[in-house]
């Protein structure tokens, strides 16, 4: 148990993409969940649910396909984003050492401790609002982690194989499967959280309008948006 | 400041929708608005912009369009939610007061202390993943103002004045604007979170199978889901 503040959970709470062998005790787990189940939805109306996928028979199954379907999209987004390209063809770089991270991470997301497919039950038509409703509580189920001394990373590797995953897990069709996130305990030495300056991202009064006080505290790190360049 | 344990903040973080008349001064903005700069997206992009509305000319006019809005808004689901009928015509049932404290907040949004527009940058067609990138900022925006003493609540409001508020606020076609954040400092007494029971949102190896360590915490207080019966 590793609870911090606030504040500083939402300072420090990156993705993590390496996990030791280690389960997640059922006491931390349903702390994490419970946490996650505490966030708001319109109406109120708590149209989200959590599939939990730990090590029984169906967890194994769903963790195979996830982890093949992840090591695909990887293996295209090496193409497409240029990572053996550019400064990727430098062992050192940014861009060669996030492909070494993601390489590993695909390679052995049929074995990380637990997955979560976080879903929506849906009472009208799809529109991009509604991730109003569902994707909080993702946050919430990812500042849990970090407060109870885990780590995971929200990715969209289900979309591929939801064919296979929903008669697998009985998931129904009205129910639309938001994401995929792995956790564990995390491996290794993370980096800090890296974002944008606070004055490209907030504005007042007007759109492109930097307010005086949008001011990054001082050791905030800083990168640009996207893979790589 | 009022900075909590991360655990207690995702607990204890609620809707708030009566506020005080005090401003929410800069240094609480900034942190704020930089705690929810460092939330996750798809890739790291950042597409994540928001827009901030206090008292400035472009704000005041904004606000009043939203708080119309809202008022129109609420109208309609009175008839609809059948706020005046069944329970609601007791006036100390859940039902009444929530219609009392919906009609206050949505007469009084005009001159809430601030209003914050979360908008984020599409870079492809939009589609309901495209949440993942937005609304876990959002909920760190809410989780940053419980942080500092502040309260808020997630609203789809601007969506009838969009045609008049981009042209007002410079908000490009391409920017999807996820919703409409109301805060302020909370007056008054605001109940405790209320949810569902933990055992029918989250499941494990398949939908709907509740596992062993699904138990809420003592003292959880509960609801169903949606517009009070």
């Amino acid at each position: 148990m590793t609870d911090i503040s606030l504040l500083e959970g939402l300072a420090t709470t990156r993705a993590i993409r390496r996990y030791t062998d280690d389960r997640i005790p059922p006491e931390d787990l349903q702390k994490i969940l419970w946490s996650a189940t505490r966030a708001p939805s319109g109406s109120n109306r708590q149209p989200f649910r959590f599939v939990v996928l730990q090590d029984g028979p169906n967890a194994r199954e769903a963790k195979r396909l996830i982890g093949e379907a992840a090591q695909a999209m990887w293996s295209k987004k090496v193409v497409t984003d240029q990572y053996e390209q550019g400064s990727g063809t430098d062992h050192n770089s940014p861009k060669a050492k996030m492909a070494r991270t993601m390489q590993h991470y695909v390679d052995n997301l049929h074995c990380c401790p637990v997955i979560i497919l976080p879903c929506l039950v849906r009472y009208r038509a799809p529109n991009s609002m509604e991730g109003g409703s569902i994707y909080p509580a993702v946050q919430n189920l990812m500042l849990a982690a970090r407060a109870t001394g885990y780590g995971g990373v929200i990715t969209g590797f289900h979309h591929a194989v939801e064919k296979e995953l929903r008669p697998l897990l009985k998931i129904p069709e009205e129910v639309f499967i938001a994401c995929t996130v792995t956790m564990g305990k995390p491996k290794g030495r993370h980096g800090p959280v890296r974002r944008k300056p606070m004055g490209e991202l907030v504005f007042e009064e007007s759109w492109d309008l930097t307010p005086s006080w949008a001011v990054d505290p001082e050791g905030t790190r800083f990168t640009s948006g996207g893979p790589p360049g």
